[in-house]
């Protein structure tokens, strides 16, 4: 699937209920929410934001390189999980996670999985999107 | 202060609602909520943990070499944040950033400045915590 990350994104509602994770080499932090409110601003346009209530997200899509979508068993119990990886490459740590939040263990809500496995489909297991330019200047967080 | 980094979360419900943020180099995720509900779980001592509704996070205590309590004026306009950073070490990014989280813009609920001014005198401005150990097994995310 020849297309760039922000299409992608666009399409990531269809997921319905997530767990957002986001971690570094000392601190996890995870949210539950929908993915719904993304947007992008002029001046940062290799950034993609998401605002809710309860929590934020940015996401430089310039150093995502690839996007993997993994069915695994839990490690938790005896259900299946299912998680799109954001990494700037292969072998690399994920930079975000987003989990199908389930309810009960192993319970999905209606539509959810389909959902996961038409886009597994449609950009397959292992998605390398085009490029994102970042602009030339040096941004602070 | 000499005391464990343990000893300083459990003060930190005292800073009311915050704006808990874990950034990479590539994604940031803030989600909002009361510092309530830490537990240690005896198989990762050296792990804080919180959970809520909403959001969910763990700190490994064994990487934080240091926090620092940040009063600057805000970025987006002219009134003060306050922030609480765990760190490695001076000079290193934040592994986990505590803002105190305003109402509107430099509007906070009472008494919450002060629980923040309370916290920043008795550890002092830039606090070494006394080392937690990890134990020597290595740990999975």
């Amino acid at each position: 699937m020849d297309a760039p990350l922000k299409t992608f994104l666009e399409e990531c509602p269809s997921l319905g209920l997530l767990r957002f994770i986001v971690t570094n080499d000392t601190a996890v932090l995870e949210a539950r929410g929908f993915f719904e409110g993304l947007f992008f601003v002029p001046h940062l346009p290799h950034y993609a934001n998401l605002h809710s209530e309860h929590f934020e997200f940015h996401l430089n899509m310039a150093e995502v390189g690839l996007v993997r979508f993994e069915e695994l068993p839990s490690k938790r119990g005896n259900f299946t999980t299912y998680t799109v990886r954001f990494l700037k490459a292969d072998g690399e740590k994920p930079s975000l996670s987003l989990f199908l939040q389930w309810d009960k263990p192993g319970e999905y809500a209606e539509g959810q999985v389909d959902a996961f496995v038409a886009l597994r489909e449609k950009y397959g297991e292992t998605w390398i999107p085009q490029p994102t330019p970042a602009p030339t200047t040096a941004v602070a967080h």
